[in-house]
């Protein structure tokens, strides 16, 4: 790319270096801001420092927070010794966004994966462990996607709380709501034969 | 959404201001940064910030530049008599990459488009036939999209011009080179028909 001003060039590399974005997507999103009045630039910016700057994680689950314990942790309302064991902050907000399940978080901040090189002691599995082990859990919820990683991750956790009378769950695997079966992939669909529910249950969602 | 941050929520709420980009998307984005250095945020604002505050318009050609006169416009190697006409700043790049151009440009900054609200008041075509009217150009080519706006825009700005004994052009359409009839549009097709060139002109390039 020939660019006229370095300025401009400086930006869209900048730009360039978020996860998805190419130098041709970068300079379409410059040269919108340069058309939009200056404020908008400004607010942008200032957005991005202060939340880099400012932002927190909940001591207590590791979400990102405002202050030193997220609203959920410091909700008197819900149930601290349910605990739902997630990857990311963006789990928390699709299970919030159920409005099902009213205990609280602990995010792992990742999954374990050799080939990243992300191992456990680069996970909240640790402090996960200490507080089963310090008798804050009854129910733990294993709520991770269901790759390879995910697996290796779950069953490491499991291995580790094992001795530890508490109970252990993992959420529900089975076909979409209002997906037809014939386009399923037949993992999901096995496990969403062998894992079936009494349809009595099925009637009270 | 449900956030546990309102930094969070302002930052994802400014990135997803940007043309094409999603909630979802601009939630991806912010959490990588949070992921990254702070260095990372703090270049990537100051880049934008800059950009907006600092970058000037090439008061000849109307391109983004650093200085009062673009790196085109100021080269001395480089035929002024010769003015290619474009849409955008994009245009620009686009046909400076191609090395195949010596001239200078005349960068309208958008087409005549009556539902936009954007008339030849809002685009540089005023200076353009200001510097027609002057004498300056001996040869001005027309490389607007060829969409309606592209046409009426070039269409408007002949009739303004037609008076000047000047040299008009425009960019050759036609099939793009690798592709195969079968899978051109009509339009294209019957336009790379009539304007066939000389077989032997086709060999220079």
């Amino acid at each position: 790319m020939d660019f006229s001003s370095k300025l401009l060039e400086n930006a869209v590399n900048e730009v360039s270096r978020l996860p998805g974005i190419g130098k041709q997507t970068a300079l379409r999103l410059v040269l919108h801001l340069l058309k939009q009045p200056s404020e908008n630039t400004k607010y942008l910016s200032e957005a991005l420092l202060h939340l880099r700057n400012d932002v927190k994680t909940c001591e207590k689950c590791f979400n990102i927070s405002d202050l030193i314990l997220c609203d959920i942790c410091s909700n008197p309302k819900r149930i601290s010794e349910i605990v739902c064991v997630v990857e990311d902050i963006r789990d928390v907000m699709a299970i919030e966004s159920t409005s099902q399940f009213n205990g609280l978080y602990h995010v792992l901040g990742g999954k374990i994966s050799p080939i990243e090189g992300i191992g456990p002691q680069n996970l909240q599995i640790e402090s996960l462990v200490q507080k089963v082990a310090k008798g804050e859990i009854r129910e733990l919820i294993f709520a991770l996607s269901s790759t390879m990683e995910g697996d290796t991750t779950n069953f490491y956790i499991y291995k580790q709380i094992e001795k530890f009378e508490i109970e252990t769950s993992t959420i529900a695997r089975g076909i979409s709501v209002g997906d037809e079966l014939a386009y399923a992939d037949e993992v999901t669909l096995g496990r969403s034969i062998l894992n079936r529910i009494p349809f009595s249950q099925s009637l009270k969602v």
